[in-house]
């Protein structure tokens, strides 16, 4: 995986700023490996088969682009930052289909920022997500409460919670 | 995967209904084969390095949880039954860590049950879902809207739309 330039902490989420990050070039066998594994529906294995469904063609299970923008965050400025994990995600949509040879590339924007009362060295990100294509088309987004260690507790990247 | 016992189709769910189903066995290899590929934040891949961390120990990721919890979907009633797809999930939550040797079932509960105008041959169900470790702790719930062909209209799990 990509090294993070630097540990993203608290302090470093500004409310209302976009950043776009990422970028996964996203092949058919991908697709395909993920779908027998965790969805094996027949318009996420089989191209045939998937051209007389709603989705008009393979795509990608919903679940494999979760996955892939959670790559991206990881490899971003997740991994080795000061990320403590989150609780859950709200208002996953997935809006266009996820085909073989799309580019996808994502942004983040900053929805709230809070202190945690009980955890003075955690907080709160609240963050919007959203995966674009080749053609500049939101295929995916997803709303998340983000924990993330403050720069004031003097963290590094090893949770000492 | 399994072959679904008959195909399910919107006609099949019924409003305040709550079905069981599906059973996986979590290997610390799965576990770290799907964090070294999506999501390789330390508490995913290595016990010693989740130890200190809020999770206590190693854990699934949760979008491994979501990817295995879909499975049990598709092995239970959706592969080759009469589902249309979905469109998003809300209040995706992670309320237990998924440890190695967990063995994970799940229940659903249908919400809500509504015809498509636009589309008649198809109908739209609002499920709640939830995955059981064998302590009989909830690790995750989500909540999602999935469309199913209607009996009414003869489909036979090949999408005629």
């Amino acid at each position: 995986m990509t090294e993070p330039a630097k540990p993203v902490h608290w302090e470093d989420f500004r409310v209302g700023e976009t950043v776009a990050f990422g970028r996964k070039h996203v092949t058919r066998e991908e697709i395909v490996t993920f779908a027998r594994e965790f969805d094996p529906q027949p318009f996420h294995l089989d191209e045939a088969m998937a051209r007389d469904t709603l989705l008009g063609g393979l795509a990608a299970s919903g679940w494999h682009s979760c996955a892939m923008l959670m790559r991206m965050i990881c490899d971003d400025y997740l991994s080795g930052a000061a990320g403590m994990g989150g609780a859950g995600m709200d208002e996953v949509r997935w809006l266009k289909p996820v085909r073989p040879g799309d580019v996808l590339t994502a942004r983040r924007t900053c929805l709230e920022a809070r202190g945690s009362s009980s955890r003075p060295h955690m907080g709160l990100v609240k963050l919007f997500y959203e995966v674009v294509n080749q053609h500049s088309q939101v295929v995916m987004t997803w709303v998340g409460v983000q924990m993330f260690r403050t720069r004031a507790a003097g963290g590094d990247g090893a949770d000492a919670a």
